[in-house]
């Protein structure tokens, strides 16, 4: 996606390593991670966070949120979803920086708040840098990434990719709609819509939320793109019959057919994938359930992901065969529902070098990775230009009340989001 | 267990098919459907009824049952389990004839039913008889055989096997308690306990809940003995991964190795099992269970079931062995929970002989098999002799709403369990 980074550059606002050059714009760490850890105060749940969309820790994050960020100067306002904007005064262009601050039930506490943070500690270090830029730094904090309601609900609003129906239809999965969760949160104000003659990028700092870095002993991953997704359900319908009396010949068990297919996945999948592939069976249920009742239906959740398109089809095709095999064999309906098709994408090339570049400004030799996850940035990348960085969690691990990263890691990247920032605004845009 | 049927002995009281002799007890073939038929009608659902333990319609259906026994002549008692019980009066010792009313949620209408109806048809024609019999015909309802609150609930209780700790700890699925449903229901009484000075033996028509009698084209199956069942929960403790960003080979996938188990199941039980084991995964489950989170906890719900105690054992004993294997293999926690083993059991060969012999003096040659499900008959036969027959279900279905057995199929099985109290009633006793 861009060019090997070579030996770094000499930093001109930013303290560099071997201090030989004043920091103009300068990231105050205790503050930084002052502000994290206050965040993380909205719905504590033991070691985490339990945040979702719309639940009374999100609506109270978000004033704290806006209060932050009026105290610095910018223009701030929250649309009826809840996404957070500042603006930077007085300027007519700016970059977007900034993640989303919902979390997953019982989740950790960096997942989208460390880059929402980040941004409040870039912009506010900005301000206080009394520099005069051509460019101002705006500072976002999505809703709902994680999907309570509607993956990415927040970044597709901002894109203008979400229909009223979108917003209609949405709920959560105890079945409470989104329109009602919006009532409850009070949340009003119109739809914050990116204004494109206004923003020229957007950049998201975020956790790995995988081991990647850490297992190459890297700091700084700079994403090269999104891998595509494809997530679908097997089904297979047999018959519901007395498991103490009815003959294994006589059975139509769809959980066979079911166990059968899971076991099949492994193998073939190991077959079909590539260096990044991945792949999952997250649920399995058998109805009706019962110990003494042969399964009449059987479902898997069966998603995998990759960057090349032409092996998500070859994976999607190979489900399909198997399935109409499986079919043919045992006789009972099996079929497959493709719920999901997310193609791969890449981020901008110009706005992911800048970030290699601001990490090796820093000392730092960045790794180039491809994100498994989806991202607010995958959305805004959609309607401009858009890159997003990792830093490493502790063991890989996200979603998680032990989600962590080290303090040290935490800090450096937002330095090297300042820095980004710092090139992007001074040199000339992509 | 019994000597072969030869020939067709003379009935005494029955009307012969070639009608040599006249009858005595009369089983009146409308009457018995109409039963049946009102008895459906207490929580009526679609072709079939939903009339689980201690619903308004199982409430309702013990109402109406007891006004058929009162009618006849029989001394009407219910407990607080909702047990129904009619003594055949002035007599100190008693035959008992019945069944279980409560039925599984949206079952069939005979599962139970048809041998109250049973009862109460052969009790009734006892007493029109006008016969003067040495020995009584008891007829029992018993309540939640299906195990909506706790299986066999009636029996255990009447059997003097069911404790009051018993009784405070059952719980439906969603957490209602046994005393709770007792309550609501309005139920009052002791316990009615077996009275083993009156009572001399115990007979229960049923329909078979599999297509075995269907398949050898018999009418009547004569029980020789209930399966023995083990169940069982494997359970597996991995880690919970963003399933987009963890690389296949970093993962602790405790669904992996479940689905392992279940694979291994099939051709490891098809090596160890007899002619009449059966074995069924009835339930999986997957956690957290979301399409893109590998699951960290995984469980089976694994039954069998056999006759021979040593193929249990060693059915069980591989299990464990494998469960071992499979944790050295994946690194995982892979645990066994034995929740239940019930010993294989016999039914008494003197009754089931007289069932066969009752059969074939209509003409019918039985067929002997072993029931691979539980029934009250099985507990009762812990505290008195005991014995039961089958009459066909087609398509072998049950537990469903398209259980269904053809009419003369139902009288037939009527008529035999008269023609048996009437040879036990006039013939010595076991």
């Amino acid at each position: 996606m861009f060019a090997a980074v070579g030996a770094a550059h000499r930093s001109l606002w930013l303290r560099p390593r071997q201090n030989e050059e004043p920091a103009v714009v300068e990231i105050k760490n205790e503050r930084l991670i002052a502000d994290l850890r206050r965040l993380a105060e909205f719905g504590k749940y033991k070691t985490g966070v339990d945040r979702v969309a719309f639940s009374p820790a999100d609506v109270a994050s978000r004033d704290w949120l806006k209060e932050r960020l009026g105290e610095i100067g910018l223009l701030v306002k929250q649309d009826r979803l809840g996404n957070v904007y500042g603006a930077w005064p007085d300027v007519d262009r700016a970059l977007l920086i900034g993640s989303h601050s919902d979390t997953v039930p019982r989740g950790g506490w960096l997942d989208g708040a460390m880059g929402v943070i980040y941004a409040l500690e870039v912009a506010r270090a900005f301000r206080e840098s009394g520099t005069g830029v051509p460019i101002g730094v705006d500072v976002v904090a999505f809703q709902d990434e994680e999907g309570t309601y509607l993956p990415l609900l927040g970044s597709k609003s901002l894109a203008g990719l979400l229909s009223e129906g979108d917003v209609g239809h949405a709920h959560r999965s105890d079945g409470e709609a989104l329109t009602s969760a919006i009532a409850s949160a009070g949340f009003s104000g119109d739809p914050i819509v990116a204004d494109r003659h206004r923003l020229v990028g957007f950049l998201e700092g975020h956790i790995e939320q995988g081991p990647r870095l850490l297992a190459a002993g890297r700091k700084i991953g700079v994403v090269t793109g999104f891998a595509g997704t494809r997530r679908m359900s097997i089904k297979a319908e047999g018959r519901a019959d007395h498991a103490g009396t009815t003959p294994m010949t006589m059975r139509r068990d769809a959980g066979r057919a079911i166990f059968a297919f899971a076991s099949w996945v492994d193998s073939a999948f190991s077959e079909l994938s590539g260096a990044e592939t991945v792949w999952n069976i997250g649920s399995a249920t058998l109805k009706p359930g019962a110990p003494n009742v042969v399964p009449s239906r059987a479902e898997l959740a069966l998603e995998f992901r990759d960057g090349d398109l032409g092996r998500l089809e070859r994976m999607e095709s190979a489900v399909h065969d198997k399935a109409a095999g499986l079919q043919r064999e045992t006789g009972l309906a099996v079929s497959v529902d493709v719920t999901t098709r997310v193609p791969p994408t890449t981020t901008n090339s110009k706005l992911a070098e800048e970030l290699a570049e601001a990490a090796a400004d820093l000392g730092e030799q960045p790794m180039q990775l491809a994100s498994g996850a989806g991202h607010d940035c995958m959305i805004i990348g959609q309607t401009m230009p858009a890159a997003m960085f990792f830093v490493p969690s502790i063991g890989g691990r996200s979603h998680d009340i032990d989600e962590d990263t080290a303090e040290e890691d935490i800090v450096l990247g937002c330095r090297v989001l300042a820095r980004a920032v710092e090139r992007l605004i001074s040199n000339e845009l992509p």
